[in-house]
């Protein structure tokens, strides 16, 4: 693997290109990206010169793509005539079955390999660019094919750059991730929603620091998630309604005082979370 | 104000005891817990002394209840027979109607000051107390009664210790802290105790930040929890129920592609906090 491009410097194209270098990768990194987003990965070291999609096929070994979910989906029609054979295609998109089918229609020769670094930060941009984000943090590879010397590079590189590989399906992923990260992310705006239709009750008076927890995510980029959730409706969908089924019979629970098994359970989830982890 | 008696030396109490020191308090202040409490209060330099309860009720000018809620009305039972006229009984419980209501048929002669300070920390115990906890925090009064030259004191030194006062009925205290603390907590222990059924999935294997943000109010202590929401049932369950509500129409809009404004709802609730606190 002799040069990557990078299609998207944001905080994880970027911090992917730092974590390449800091891995000592001694190859070439290019940024195809908009003129301000390749201005910042310079300005981070995160890529070394800017191209387009088209030098990006001929040159590349590694095509990253490090968009949001829907902007992947149009890089991977636009990269279908032109990107060669020996060419890998690689996503850093939250949502893989639509990636995945969308690869298999429409890149006729390059490789594909589906990804997902389950790393991130609040800030966004590659100012914010962080060699060590995906350090020690869970990165989904869901490969359709077997693996080619190509793939096996690319996630010996993954390794280099401190990530722990996880292997699984498309739809077992967007199903894990539905319960996982888009069921909290709902969860945070519908909090937050909630209590921003009761402004008679002026609520900013009268809060502590678990509110300002529990509603972080609620900050959360509109343009990135709506596409997420689009692309993981049904999945979305379901673990929704597990959580209303929850909510409801913590309703009937607290009526009979009888709350103690929910806090059971829900503490002992969240104390098993935190021994995959530290806590950052 | 030249004795203070704090019932119930854990990381409220003691921190309570902490801030009166550093902010030049410099009467007795004496405590009414279990032995390893009273020790640990001993260490952190929070009290001076171990008392009785029946001690402070004929030594102290302020007995300022720490306590679980639960605890803190049994406290006000016993303290019914023994509080004499000039000695201000005041609490921290996390609600107030039930504690406002059983301090007006118990505390015969004694005056009470209902409060709650919007201030914590995950440890417990006195060990964490911190004497800067409560500064620059709501702290929640709701007097029943006329100031008297005891709330008045009690107050100046609230405002000495860097809280940020705020007068509100018990009713209206309770109704917001159901949406702003209470429905929080539930939310987290439900997500998590959601998650916790679905094993087959293996989530762990696969979640970033987010769910760690989500799930932390789940570690919450159950027992200091149940009372809480045992004394506020009805304005729990409607603020579930809004919530409910909002899953509903968010599930609605999934489906529609129409999540949009509640993303907008819920990014504008989340960014009008921040701007009243420094997040933490």
């Amino acid at each position: 693997m002799n040069y990557v491009a990078i299609v998207g410097v944001g905080l994880i194209g970027g911090s992917f290109g730092l974590a390449l270098r800091k891995a000592g990768f001694q190859g070439e990194i290019a940024g195809v990206s908009s003129r301000p987003a390749l201005e910042a990965g310079l300005r981070a070291g995160a890529i070394s010169t800017g191209i387009t999609l088209e030098q990006a096929t001929s040159r590349a070994d590694l095509i990253y793509l490090a968009q949001p979910v829907d902007r992947i989906l149009e890089t991977l029609e636009s990269l279908g005539p032109i990107a060669p054979a020996d060419c890998l295609v690689t996503d850093a998109g939250s949502t893989k079955a639509a990636i995945l089918k969308k690869a298999s229609e429409c890149l006729a020769s390059a490789q594909f390999l589906g990804g997902h670094p389950m790393a991130g930060k609040e800030q966004r941009g590659a100012d914010a660019a962080d060699a060590d984000l995906f350090g020690g943090r869970p990165y989904v590879l869901t490969p359709a094919s077997r693996e080619s010397d190509r793939s096996r590079s690319f996630r010996s590189w993954l390794e280099r750059i401190g990530a722990s590989v996880i292997e699984m399906s498309a739809q077992d992923h967007d199903e894990a991730v539905a319960f996982t990260s888009h069921l909290p992310q709902l969860l945070s705006t519908a909090l937050a929603a909630t209590l921003d239709r009761r402004s008679d009750l002026k609520l900013e008076r009268v809060f502590g620091a678990g509110l300002l927890d529990m509603t972080r995510l609620a900050l959360s980029s509109p343009d990135l998630w709506l596409s997420i959730l689009a692309t993981n409706k049904s999945q979305v969908r379901s673990a929704l309604e597990s959580l209303i089924l929850t909510l409801g019979e913590m309703r009937d629970a607290l009526q009979r005082d009888a709350l103690a098994s929910l806090f059971a359970s829900g503490g002992e989830f969240a104390s098993r979370l935190r021994t995959k982890t530290h806590e950052k």
